[in-house]
C-alpha cells in the first residue's frame, strides 16, 4: 500500500526531546515498511526514516529560534501533501485538525489520530464541522468527551519489540518517569515511596511552565533521603531505569489518553501501580502486569505484591499485546476498513449526526 | 459583482473594541453594497452589516472566555466559504495566510489584504509556497520587506466621509491616541508636550502586555500639569477629541503598516505631526496636512507651524484621498484585474518564481 505518515513539526521523528506523538509516528512508520508497504513521511527534515522524507523544515521546529511560526509550517507541509494526494492509498495525519479543510475532500482515503486530551471546550465545534473525517483514538478512554464524534476504532501504541529488555528489577527503588506536572501526581509517588519505606528514583523533566510547581511543592518533599530526583533522562537510559526498578508509580490525577512509559515499563518486566484514571485500565491488568489502584493507601500496600509479579509474564504481555507490530496491524486493519467500505463517508456521518454512538469493537 | 468578504473573527465588524481589520472589512463592505454589490460577510455573528452575514461563532473570539481556539473557528469559517466558493466573482480575504492552502485552486478569483508587519522571519517561506495567491498592501512601505511577493496593489485605507466632521481645533492641546507601547512613541509625544510647552491628553489603551512598560516608562512622566492622561475612549469621543486638538501627535519608532489614527486626524481637519516611518510619507503631505520630522526638537519646531495650516483643506485632502468609497473604488478595480487578466494566476507566478520585481503602479 501507498501510505502518507503525517506527522506534526514540533520534533523530529524519532524527536530528539520529549515528543511522544513523533515518537508513535516513527515506530509505525519503520514498521509499515517492515511489513512491505511503500510509506512517505512527512515530518521535519532532521528526521531519522526508512520511508521516503518529505521535510517543510530543515529542523523540529522546537529546536529553532523561538519566534518561528509553526503554523507556517505545517499550512506548508499540508499543502505540498494535497497537491500529491492522488498518489497515496491513504494518508494517515497526526496533526490534530489542522488538515481538515484541505482534506475534506478526501476524507474516505484518511485517518486521523488524535494523540492529546479531548475534553477542550472547542473541540465539538470542528470535530461537528468535519465529521466526514475518519478519526482513531490511542485508548477507549480518551473517546469520552467526543464519544459521538466519527471514531472508526481505537489503536493503542506499540513498541519495537527489541527497544527494551527485560530488566531484573534489582535495584531496589520505585520509579517515576515523566514530567513534574500536578496531572503527572509526582507529590502522590513521593508520599507513596514513603509510606512504604522504599526508595524513589525521579527521573523527570521540569518545562518552564511547570516550574514554580516543582519549586513549591516537589522541591521541599526532596530532603528525604528515600527520594533521589535524578532529572531527565535520555531515551537510552530508560530501559536500565525501568528495568532495575521494583515497580513503576503512575500516580495520575487527569485522564491520561495513554502514557507511553506504561508500555515501557511493562517491557522491561517492571510491573506498574497506577491510578486507575484515563487509558490505565485498558493497558495495565491488574494482578498481572501491576495493580490499579484508587488512593495512596492502596498504592502502599501494592508495594510488595508488586515485587510478587512475575516479571517474565509481564514482559509476554507486552509482547503479545504493546509492539509496534501490532500497532502497525491494527492501523493497517483500519486502513482497508477505511478503503474498502466505500460508503464509509457518508453513511456514518448521517447515523453519527443523529448522535448515534459507534465504537470500534477494536 | 457577487463579493465574500472574509473577517479575522478577534472582533465584530466593526470591532466593540480595539481592532483595525474588522473597521476596514466594515466599511469597505457598507461602501461596496452602496456601490450595487451583492456582498456576503463572513465575520463573527455579533457583527453589524448590510451584508448577507455567514458566521462561525456566535461571539467575536476576543469577547468570549479566555480558552476559545482561534484556529477552530477560522478553520470552520474557510471550510464553509470553501464549499461555496463557486457563488462568488470575488472572494477577499483579511486572514492573514491561514486562507492560502484551501484556496490555491480558486487564487485567480481571490485577492488578499494583508493588514499587519510583513517583517517577521518565516513570513517569506508562505509567501514563496503561494506565489499564486494575489496580496494587496495597505501601503507600499509594508511591501518593504517582501517586496518580491505576489502583489497586485495597494489600496490606502478610507473612512466613511460623515464618520467625522471638521473641528475648531480650539482645545489648546496636543493629541495622542491609540495604544500605550514603545512603538508608539509615548514617551516621545510627552517629551514634544514638555519642550514645546503646550498641553498634552493621551487618550490610549494600556494591553496587558504594555502593562509593565506603561508603569515604569511612562507612569513617572505623567506627573508634569502638562500631561492628562484620559486613558481609552470609545469610537464615539474619537472625533470630538481629535477635533479639538491642535495636532495629532505620532511620533512612532516602527514601520507601521498604516496608521488609522493618522486618517481619523485629517477627517476632523487636525493636522499631524509624524515621525516618516512605515506608510507615513504616502499618508502625511508635508507642510499641508501636516509635518513629517526626523526627532523630537523638529517635531518641537513644528508644533506652532501646524497651529497656522489650513484646518478645511486638510479635511479637503482627507475627502479627496482617505474616503471609504474611494477605498472600495479602488478594491473594485483590483477585482477587475484579478478576474480580467485570466492569465494573472499562472503568468505572473512563473515571472515572480524567478525572482522578478511587480509592483503595481497604483
Amino acid at each position: 500500500m501507498k501510505i502518507a505518515q503525517v506527522s506534526p513539526l514540533y520534533e523530529s521523528c524519532p524527536p530528539r526531546l520529549y515528543g511522544g506523538t513523533e515518537r508513535i509516528v516513527y515506530y509505525l512508520t519503520e514498521e509499515l515498511i517492515r511489513l512491505g508497504h511503500e510509506v512517505t513521511l512527512f515530518a521535519s527534515g532532521d528526521s531519522q526514516t526508512s520511508a521516503v522524507l518529505e521535510a517543510p523544515c530543515a529542523q523540529a521546529l522546537r529546536l529553532g529560534e523561538a519566534r518561528k511560526d509553526p503554523l507556517i509550517y505545517h499550512i506548508t507541509m499540508l499543502h505540498r501533501l494535497r497537491r500529491r494526494a492522488a498518489e497515496f492509498d491513504i494518508i494517515h495525519f497526526h496533526t490534530e485538525y489542522l488538515h481538515f479543510p484541505l482534506f475534506a475532500d478526501y476524507a474516505d482515503k484518511t485517518l486521523t489520530t488524535l494523540h492529546g486530551r479531548l475534553d477542550l471546550p472547542d473541540l465539538p465545534v470542528i470535530m461537528r464541522e468535519f465529521s466526514m473525517m475518519p478519526l482513531v483514538s490511542i485508548s477507549d478512554a480518551q473517546q469520552t468527551p467526543l464519544c459521538w464524534a466519527n471514531w472508526i476504532g481505537k489503536v493503542l501504541h506499540g513498541l519495537p519489540r527489541d527497544l527494551h529488555r527485560l530488566g531484573s528489577g534489582d535495584g531496589g527503588y520505585l520509579a517515576f518517569l515523566g514530567r513534574i506536572a500536578p496531572e503527572k501526581g509526582p507529590d502522590r509517588a513521593i508520599a507513596i515511596a514513603r509510606r512504604a519505606g522504599v526508595p524513589l528514583q525521579i527521573a523527570a523533566k521540569v518545562d518552564p511552565v511547570d516550574r514554580d510547581y516543582f519549586e513549591h511543592a516537589i522541591a521541599p518533599l526532596l530532603q528525604d533521603p528515600l527520594i533521589e530526583f535524578i532529572g531527565e533522562i535520555g531515551e537510552n537510559e530508560k530501559g536500565g531505569f525501568l528495568g532495575d526498578a521494583v515497580a513503576l508509580l503512575f500516580p495520575i490525577d487527569w485522564p491520561e489518553p495513554f502514557g507511553l512509559v506504561l508500555i515501557e515499563a511493562l517491557a522491561t518486566g517492571t510491573p506498574v501501580i497506577a491510578f486507575g484514571r484515563g487509558s490505565v485500565p485498558e493497558i495495565i491488568e491488574d494482578g498481572l502486569t501491576g495493580f490499579i489502584v484508587d488512593d495512596v493507601a492502596a498504592a502502599v500496600a501494592a508495594v510488595p505484591w508488586a515485587k510478587q509479579l512475575d516479571r517474565g509474564a509481564i514482559r509476554r504481555r507486552f509482547e503479545e499485546r504493546f509492539t509496534a507490530d501490532r500497532m502497525a496491524r491494527d492501523y493497517l486493519a483500519l486502513y482497508w476498513r477505511v478503503l474498502g467500505d466505500g460508503s464509509h463517508a457518508d453513511e456514518p456521518k448521517l447515523f453519527r449526526a443523529a448522535g448515534g454512538l459507534t465504537h470500534a469493537a477494536d
